[in-house]
């Protein structure tokens, strides 16, 4: 038995999460049953999606339970095992909790990876985990992008946007980002070769509406939204016959309701699809994706930023930049 | 030249149309040049489409221009011709205008109808037109039913809905059906084959919410919209893992402001599709469908009801049961 640091949630967020929401405790590492292992993380992602585990609603997966570690997805090596699968001093990485120590059980989430096809081993949170995965088949499966095409990216330099970008380019489409602020939009072009950015801050819906038309003059054929609200409004009046709309996030209301969509009448319009892209459904074309990913990363062809806070500590800070934006690239807090 | 009465747009309507927004003109037809002909309409279609052509708003057809008769698809004979494909007597139907006479183009959209192959030549204007083409594309080829799955369908009495419903049913599909009121709920079941039906009249968002959980307990598979608000919104809920969302229409809405839609999050936590049917994207595969169509109701496992108001100048209070929904089934205009 050792000592286990966990980050839980105690009591269920109203809006953006609170300190008063979580604890730290320690507890002692159970014995492991057969099959068993136990995961010593050494990162754990931070994603936007863990917001929406935290409240008490159905969902794709299981709300988190009151007295749980936040649910995340973490990597870190095997320190105790009773499955020959996951012997001591394997690498692992899957769908654990911001803890010091998970319990892993067969048939989990969880599965080896190798820390020397990667330049870092937290790229399995980033670019060759959850977030380059769902760039890759929300862009390549949904969206279906065609060489010369025009794809538009909210959230465009975050985590998965700063990826779907770059592989949009590879596709030979042209790449127009919405980011926050003037920082952002010059990471945009700078670091992920858009072709256009455009900064969605100060501009009423019709203003942002109107720079969208002027990056994107022969309209949006693929709209990957990661934000919603008036960003997916303001970019479904763009869409072009046949578009495909691609919903992966709706990032600006996970803290509050549901934002109205007003335009969804251009969807009629223009004879175009939104689609909802939900990781686990793809679970079985992992393996198609990961080889093609980890080749970008090794060759420079796609380039990966993580911003990584450290310490369990730091749990509730390091979240929240995801909703403030002050992160730049894929949010990582370092474990041990 | 011929005495021609057109029912033309004089000024734009705000909201529901009222008589200030039209004109009864009388002019007289035109001399034909090489390739035209005269078509004598005898019947028009009816349709929600037409009051947004009735606005100055770019849309997939151009604004129907102050000064024309209003656009609708009607079916008549070839009154005179300079056009050997369209000889005088040729029964014919095309998107043309609510008049007497129809100038047609050559090139244009209006083609060669057999009145022999239907019950009845109205048949053009419901179920073997636009109105039976746009149910069964969106729904074979959006929708794409699979015998066991749960078909919801709104606007479930009207002329697209009642084809819905059947063809789903014809597939295996269970089938239900939203309508207001007792009585068009009744034809649901009665008429149209619906499993169940739901009367969305007086009840809250949660309680039709509600009502659409108890009438599909195995959740929906495919929900065929014709509304649009808060209908769109309660069937979102109850969407299965990759569901489909045809949006084949949005009637709540045709004489107002956009509504809101709330529960677009449920596509991304269902992986599910929401895709725009525009009827003019199938002109090419046309031929596939009507036979088919033709076949059905010939047979009789396609019942096909239709609403004949007679006179151009009952053309508004007829348009505007389609709102208030007085009619039972397809709404037609006899012309002559």
């Amino acid at each position: 038995m050792t000592a286990n640091r966990r980050f839980t949630l105690i009591r269920r967020p109203k809006g953006t999460p609170v300190a008063e929401d979580f604890a730290l405790v320690e507890t002692a590492t159970p014995a492991l049953e057969e099959g068993q292992f136990l995961l010593r993380n050494h990162y754990a992602s931070l994603d936007p999606a863990i917001r929406g585990w935290m409240d008490d609603a159905p969902s794709y997966l299981p709300p988190i339970r009151l007295g749980d570690p936040v649910r995340a997805t973490t990597v870190g090596v095997v320190a105790e095992s009773r499955n020959p699968a996951f012997p001591v001093g394997q690498w692992a990485s899957g769908l654990n909790g911001i803890e010091d120590y998970s319990l892993c059980r067969p048939g989990g989430f969880t599965s080896p990876v190798d820390p020397d096809a990667v330049p870092s081993v937290t790229n399995y949170l980033s670019a060759v985990g959850a977030i380059g995965l769902t760039a890759y088949f929300a862009l390549l499966d949904i969206g279906r992008p065609q060489a010369g095409e025009t794809v538009l990216v909210s959230g465009a330099a975050g985590a998965v946007g700063s990826l779907v970008g770059q592989i949009a380019k590879m596709k030979g489409c042209r790449t127009v980002g919405i980011a926050g602020g003037a920082a952002k939009c010059e990471r945009l072009t700078r670091d992920y070769g858009y072709d256009a950015a455009i900064d969605y801050r100060g501009k009423s819906p019709k203003e942002l509406a109107a720079a969208i038309r002027a990056a994107a003059p022969d309209g949006v054929d693929i709209q990957f939204e990661n934000v919603g609200g008036a960003i997916l409004d303001a970019g479904l009046l763009a869409l072009n016959p046949k578009g495909r709309v691609v919903l992966c996030g709706l990032i600006s209301q996970y803290n509050s309701a549901p934002l109205p969509t007003r335009n969804v009448w251009q969807l009629i319009v223009q004879g175009a699809r939104m689609e909802g892209f939900i990781l686990t459904q793809y679970v079985p074309r992992f393996g198609e994706a990961i080889p093609e990913l980890a080749a970008w990363i090794r060759d420079g062809s796609l380039r990966v930023d993580e911003h990584v806070d450290e310490g369990i500590e730091n749990a509730l800070p390091a979240f929240l930049r995801l909703f403030e934006g002050t992160n730049e690239g894929k949010m990582i807090l370092k474990l041990s």
